[in-house]
């Protein structure tokens, strides 16, 4: 992972569930060869499964230490705390890590290398702070290229944040895999990064540039396969990250969309929390998706990708029901039910004729 | 400006014209009393407003010491060039006013202060090197607060960039004073924080908490006046910066929007050029808006300011009396002539009863 094999902690001290340890979850979802350990001294002695559903009989750790005897040797902050700074009781752990001789990843807003007693440990000890979230120098401005493409482009979007549109991108993928359409996964967010060794957080990038280093991605990954899935942000109507949510509709220019939305959710979260803003019911949200794409290159939802976790599974089954009958479309858990159907949908968007609009993705002006 | 009074040099070398001069332009029109030159070696000898039409007798002048002569004793970068890097050429007029001692103020998207040959020089002469652009530390992270204001909130909005979305807000704001309104302009952009003397450039926040700031400059404005006129950036369907206009949009709030755009225009500029990318018609453009704004809180256009620079006066009339029929709203040109159309329609806004969507405004959890 991110230059070199490792045999990864995740750091989670005090926060391995489910909703708040996003980042250790997907690791173990899509990565688990490479955990040795979770840290979290709160939940030592128990499987990674037994806390979080994923990561099976990876054992949770008291410290550092416990972790090192398992054989590891890089630490991974798996949890993307509020206000993204390293909350002062991990910052123990940091160092350990660091005296070891270990490298350290992170998606942290406050980035590690910053931080000047972490950076001279790191430099005494030869090892490397990695910050995901540093975004690239380049300020790369779009210009609608990705509208061109021969390549089918997906995107992921939700009704939502944490709705589950890494995970949606993820399944989809594998799923269009298994279906003998090789597809390449674009990652625009930590957890994203970690899984695929590349990519880039784009909410931490100066918002002129958002869309080009979208577009820049876009334009990378089509070069490897005839499908591009890019990981979605945010929501059109989250107050908070709704211009991300447009950057990357805009900066994908993709042709297909998933709608990803969680079972039973009916307010928006802002700064984790339960908002007063209400959730637009599915058929809503298509639309509104819909509009904004052929505000620059015609996209159509393409399915719903549900995430039922809070559900059980008569419950799940049927609320992917409703969501199908509500929108005239393809709707599954991906995670629970498999992304087949989603698959089916994509491949059937990349086989008919691409849309009138896309004639107009070839711009005049290319300056950069 | 900015801290103190000044004596400007407006630095436009070889691009003292309209389009590419918009920094110096503004200040020109807005703050004619505090320059002294124009620095454009190229169009030396002739007055401001036989270059730019604004500014007057303001003379050009070939360089620092000229400006000097004039009584200049700060120097301010009055274009933003392609790419946001000061030109090499540049280097000696920048060099030139701190080794007299004079202040320079930047919108560069690079960082006058962190050159290292300009910071040595401004701390040895004891000058200041003003980077407007450079974004606030806080990580603001909106929650559509801005909402539940009873002062009302108007945002510009624009068919492009450089459409005049900052002078129409401008416009706005003055022909609300002479009104008998009393309305605060909130500057997001370069040029309007040197015209207002506060502001944040909200292009150069990173992503996840532009709307943030906005709503912060909003909520901060509303406790001076009971109405709010913000400078809008960008356009929904710019395949660069719709999601810096987005962000615009829900961090406001806004009640009433002024839709700007340039008579003739039918493309979007894509790095300094036409794209083929169309714009479209006024009435289409006024739907987008509202629907993008009711995603979180209603909104409507209650008028039409036209830029009209590229047509005589029988043609503008012509081209506003069209605008205004095609969309049933008020149209003008603000410059050409007047904004009191445009502040009749909001005043209408602010003494109407506040939308029913409003009262989504307030927010049960309220962690920033």
């Amino acid at each position: 992972m991110l230059g070199k094999a490792r045999r990864l902690a995740l750091l989670a001290e005090g926060r391995f569930t489910p909703l708040d340890a996003k980042t250790a979850v997907g690791v173990l979802r899509y990565r688990p060869a490479e955990v040795a350990a979770v840290l979290d001294s709160t939940r030592a002695g128990r499987s990674a499964a037994a806390c979080v559903g994923a990561g099976g009989a990876i054992p949770v750790v008291r410290d550092v230490a416990a972790a090192a005897a398992l054989g590891a040797d890089s630490l991974l902050i798996g949890v993307a705390p509020q206000g993204g700074e390293l909350p002062a009781a991990w910052r123990s752990a940091v160092r350990a890590a660091l005296e070891r001789g270990w490298d350290v990843l992170s998606g942290l807003h406050v980035f590690l290398a910053d931080d000047p007693e972490f950076a001279a440990l790191a430099a005494a000890r030869g090892t490397q702070l990695l910050d995901v979230r540093r975004p690239p120098a380049a300020r790369r401005i779009a210009a609608g290229r990705a509208a061109a493409l021969d390549q089918t482009v997906v995107l992921t979007v939700g009704s939502d944040c944490n709705v589950g549109k890494m995970t949606a991108a993820l399944e989809v993928e594998r799923a269009l895999g298994a279906a003998g359409r090789g597809a390449a996964f674009v990652a625009t967010g930590q957890t994203g990064i970690f899984i695929a060794d590349r990519g880039v957080v784009v909410d931490a990038v100066v918002a002129d540039f958002v869309a080009g280093e979208v577009e820049a991605l876009v334009l990378e990954a089509a070069r490897d396969a005839g499908i591009v899935v890019v990981e979605g942000q945010g929501a059109l109507a989250h107050p908070a990250y709704s211009g991300v949510t447009l950057a990357l509709l805009h900066g994908a220019c993709p042709a297909a969309l998933v709608l990803c939305h969680e079972a039973g959710r009916d307010a928006i979260r802002v700064g984790g929390a339960a908002s007063d803003w209400p959730i637009a019911p599915l058929p809503e949200l298509v639309r509104a998706y819909e509009s904004a794409a052929a505000w620059l290159r015609p996209a159509r939802v393409a399915g719903i990708a549900l995430n039922t976790r809070s559900l059980d599974e008569a419950a799940a089954r049927a609320a992917c029901e409703r969501a199908a009958r509500d929108t005239g479309l393809p709707a599954t858990d991906p995670v629970r039910f498999g992304a087949a159907p989603l698959a089916a949908a994509i491949i059937a968007v990349a086989d008919a004729a691409r849309p009138a609009g896309a004639a107009q993705g070839r711009i005049r002006a290319t300056a950069t």
